[in-house]
């Protein structure tokens, strides 16, 4: 599992800082998270191929997180790209990117299909074989989701050696690795524990942007690999937290220690700040690891 | 007259190449042109202050000459703009901006002030002290304008120790340089060019991309100081033009020597080539002096 930040930073785009965008690679599916204005371009910078998106989530429709996606379909189109691309976000998406291929008479040569959401419970939103994704519900001034990526169960190791030994026919390979007990050629029944490895345990990553410090989302983001968290400010910061409904550094840790996660990833920082290390020395008096998100940056799982 | 160049390639925004959008200073008028994705961060890499443009002006609802809009007014917002910002555009451009900002829940505190464009014929949309801005009808894919911005005629310059010596008094000042004769403190009548110089000839300033090769423009935009003329190919390509309703840098050189501009500016190339060295020297064949237009170029006249 592999998260590049192409952007992270709040409000507007400048010189050196990207709003927010990232791309999770996870088991093979490539999924873009946010569109903030310019995304396109730093995919271009991270030598991501545009062809391998087929999904994109979009948490809520403001401009730094929505305005690289008009522009990104445009260039989809221009680059000539035929597979379905599926987006997902709240509801009204649809009527403003079709408004604009309008203005533009610029309609896609593929699918373009739009997955509006309006629910305020938690609701799987794709499943494929090899992943499942499910709306956060997040308090912020607008209607907004965050994401929970999560990895089918894989399945289990065949050791091919103790098979061979243990008599079984090649036929009954794939119901060993789904877990299910088989006959071998003499007729014993073999215990498929004995000739195979546990899957390795499916890994989860939790996108949270942008949100107000919101404990309901913990039994959602329970245990999961990788807690992404906004941290737009920092404790001494903390009173402009409830009229603009973001979180703190401080507050991000705390909802990844009660959640017990794995790794917490920070972002989402106000252009205030000059220095972002303090980011990750506020949260780390609550929770480790901490990872300081910023654009360019690539994290392995 | 100061030209800045943000952006001039067709198509997408790439690495290290910007979509349509320029500044035009004129007569302490900052214009903003155009306003493709990345206009804003382009603008700060250019050090040009926000608060000085009062004035968009857009050519067609192409994404690459209009994206980077809605990003551009909701940072207005966020640096807290009061003054009022006025928009010359396509009809539909009022619709698609208060949508985007309706979906965001994010209303400008200064006043946002559309004028839409329909007209197939020229028409004056802006007129002040020191400028006057008409439109100049392209032929595209979709409804497109480009824009003629005039100086207005300036005063003449008096030669004030002239004035002295022929009696005038100071109040009258202001009327020679208007072109008139006055009466001198003795009664006599003076002629106004004994005592001033003509204004300098008023600059102007011919915005064309994008269209089609199109001579009906000439009359509009004859005797321009300066033509900035779309270049998406050049001739070897020209069999693309019909179709795309673009120009070559030929057919942009054609233009310029017809409407005998002082000066031709090329840009909006296609990013298929790689070394724009050759627009010039192809529009040379016809017409000189030819500027190239690059990112982060400024030309003053």
């Amino acid at each position: 599992m592999k998260v590049t930040i192409l952007g992270c930073y709040a409000a507007t785009p400048r010189s050196l800082t990207n709003p927010s965008a990232q791309v999770l690679e996870i088991k093979n599916d490539m999924l873009l998270i946010d569109c903030g204005e310019g995304t396109q371009v730093q995919l271009r910078k991270n030598k991501i191929k545009f062809a391998r998106i087929k999904h994109i989530f979009i948490s809520h429709l403001h401009g730094d997180h929505f305005f690289g996606l008009p522009g990104l379909i445009a260039t989809f189109h221009l680059l000539g790209r035929e597979a379905p691309l599926h987006i997902y976000g709240p509801k009204g998406i649809k009527e403003a990117i079709l408004l604009l291929l309008k203005l533009g008479d610029t309609y896609t040569n593929y699918p373009l299909l739009f997955h509006e959401l309006e629910s305020n419970k938690p609701e799987c939103i794709l499943e494929t074989n090899h992943i499942k994704v499910t709306t956060i519900p997040l308090i912020h001034r607008v209607y907004t989701n965050g994401f929970l990526i999560e990895e089918q169960q894989g399945e289990r190791k065949l050791l091919v050696h103790l098979a061979e030994e243990a008599n079984i026919h090649q036929a009954y390979y794939s119901k060993l690795k789904q877990g299910k007990d088989v006959e071998n050629e003499d007729g014993v029944l073999i215990d498929h524990t004995t000739v195979t490895l546990p899957a390795p345990p499916p890994k989860s990553y939790a996108y949270c942007s942008d949100t107000f410090y919101n404990e309901a989302i913990l039994p959602i983001i329970k245990k999961a690999t990788v807690l992404y968290h906004e941290s737009t400010f920092l404790d001494a910061h903390v009173h402009l937290t409830e009229k603009t409904k973001h979180s703190t550094a401080k507050q991000a840790a705390i909802i990844a220690k009660k959640a017990e996660v794995s790794h917490l990833i920070l972002g989402h920082y106000s252009t205030r700040y000059t220095d972002i290390s303090a980011f990750k020395e506020e949260a780390e008096t609550i929770f480790s690891p901490v990872l300081l998100g910023d654009d360019g940056k690539v994290f392995e799982f």
